[in-house]
């Protein structure tokens, strides 16, 4: 230990005077600093603890140079609201991924980008540019989504949450198939009784909301049903409030309601009981995502348990993968399923 | 326009191609991609729009040893969960950072830190050490918090989204005073006629949490009154759940029961209301926290609004202004105000 201290007199200490008074060779040395390669936790505390003893830090441009690595993962999420909202569904995602970073010690970097407020693929560009990333996971495919060649281009993996607009432009997760929970909610809902079933589902333009129409009217088809309607509106609670609001001033209102997301069926049921009318008695409601406030509403809420932690943790474990990460974690992906729960019952006979 | 087109022919291009073919200068196009110093939007879109056409990037270590700068700042979260949850009023708290970050093109590093998982210190340093962020915001600071000194000895700005266990060791936002909310809460009980009020409140060790019970302690006694009960769990729904089973097993249970969170409020009425008692008839209960949710649920909550989304806000302009960032937007930070609203009302006689 001599060599080192005498050493701290003459000049900033070395990554040799690091791996001296640790007792390891300056490569592992590097390791532990740039989390690369497999160091034991003893022995990297005892790098860290030499280093604290000589106050060493690493060059960090020089670990960018060598490594080219952020060690960290980007998320992007979109918001049509004024303000950059994290929605409730993201909670999950983001939860999921971070089981995966976290052990790792990757960052997550979050960008919650504001539809229509930024140049979407200058600011992706930046990213990029600035090596902040190792790569990305990206949320609410759009049809024509340029995001995908834009990834390509900049050399940043990417894996989508969802399902892309067109086959092998993405890798991504998603349910098998996407369409997963309305077959089975439509099932429920004819089962009950109910010939006359609405649909508030999400935004004109997305992939799975696109997707959940048509395999809506087609399952209703398969028993011999049309929709009573089927509305996209954007994914918010006001939003689905304004709609409920609309279909109950028809002539004839539907006996029962799916909505795009738990926060718009909430509001949807809110909306019915404003106007003093009763849910299921007089229109059964059902949500699609699974959030734990479903349980907490009055009546409790039926809904399509979509694993939002799972569906995190699968993109995470393949974007690790893709960067050259040994995943050696559980990443189950479970097949979407029905909750029914008491917002739901026999249409009352007109 | 010729000359960045011959000069690609012979190598790669220069930073002085790119400002050659927008027609600024050399110290402009770093300016644009270093996110420093002002340019125009025009401005700055012309030198991307040259450095697309000439495939030109700048090289990132390089940026990194210029500016020092991440472009990122660190939100900390801790979980005692055994996963990494991002909690209900965190999502206020993220949109809110964000509401300043995005407009920036500010990255948000998300750490979510399992308590008793890993070594936070090396884990801080290793963020530090690798400049993966320019500041952090810290949350659920504790009594004899270390991180601050931390923070200041690895040379990165710090805010905490709370009160900080001792004056002057780190900068922060809170309500002022940090137990506003609890006081006008007291008052509206006893104000309907309760005197068996308790408190199940958020973990020992925590600073807030203790602020609070100290508050409660003192303004039930500003009426004469000694609390029912104050005990300490978890944030989380299912210690408060547990804590309540408890305190309704008792000779004479609390006619009126605040909790630390509006979540752990939520788990505490369904407790109560599985036991077949009424909530607001037989106990009333109160949230802290003013989330979205307790308005969904029944009886709506009656809650302290804290304004998550403003204290992240005021959180990252603090942080922002440390950086040396200018803050141009309005970052009020509102006093938390209690929403009375279903679940309070008087006892009933017994």
């Amino acid at each position: 230990m001599t060599s080192p201290a005498g050493r701290r007199k003459h000049g900033r200490p070395t990554i040799s005077d690091v791996a001296a008074l640790a007792g390891v060779s300056a490569g592992a040395v590097s390791k532990v600093f740039n989390g690369t390669g497999r160091i034991s936790p003893p022995t990297a505390e005892r790098v860290r603890e030499a280093a604290r003893k000589l106050n060493w830090t690493p060059n960090p441009a020089a670990i960018a140079l060598r490594t080219s690595r952020a060690q960290a993962i980007g998320l992007v999420l979109t918001s049509s609201s004024p303000v950059p909202e994290v929605g409730a569904a993201n909670v999950g995602l983001i939860s999921g991924i971070e089981s995966l970073l976290s052990p790792r010690e990757y960052g997550l970097l979050l960008n919650v980008f504001l539809t229509g407020h930024h140049d979407e693929s200058a600011f992706y560009r930046s990213l990029a540019e600035r090596q902040r990333m190792d790569g990305v996971i990206l949320t609410n495919s759009v049809v024509g989504d340029t995001r995908f060649d834009l990834m390509r281009d900049l050399g940043v993996p990417a894996v989508l949450v969802g399902t892309p607009w067109k086959p092998g432009v993405v890798d991504y997760i998603d349910a098998d198939p996407p369409s997963a929970g309305i077959p089975e909610t439509v099932d429920h809902l004819v089962g009950l009784g109910h010939r006359d079933v609405a649909f508030v589902s999400g935004p004109a333009g997305f992939v799975l909301p696109n997707i959940r129409r048509e395999a809506f009217t087609a399952r209703l088809a398969h028993h011999g049903l049309t929709p009573h309607s089927v509305s996209s509106v954007g994914y918010s609670p006001a939003a689905a409030a304004e709609e409920t609001s609309r279909l109950l001033d028809v002539a004839a209102p539907p006996t029962a309601i799916l909505y795009g997301t738990d926060t718009m069926a909430i509001a949807g049921m809110r909306t019915i009981q404003s106007r003093g009318l009763r849910v299921p008695e007089d229109v059964s409601v059902v949500g699609f995502e699974g959030l734990e406030v479903g349980e907490w509403v009055d009546p409790q809420l039926t809904t399509v348990q979509r694993f939002a932690f799972q569906r995190g943790r699968a993109a995470a474990a393949k974007l690790l993968g893709l960067l050259g990460e040994t995943i050696e974690e559980d990443v189950p992906l479970e097949k979407p399923v029905l909750i029914v729960r008491q917002s739901t019952a026999p249409p009352r006979s007109r």
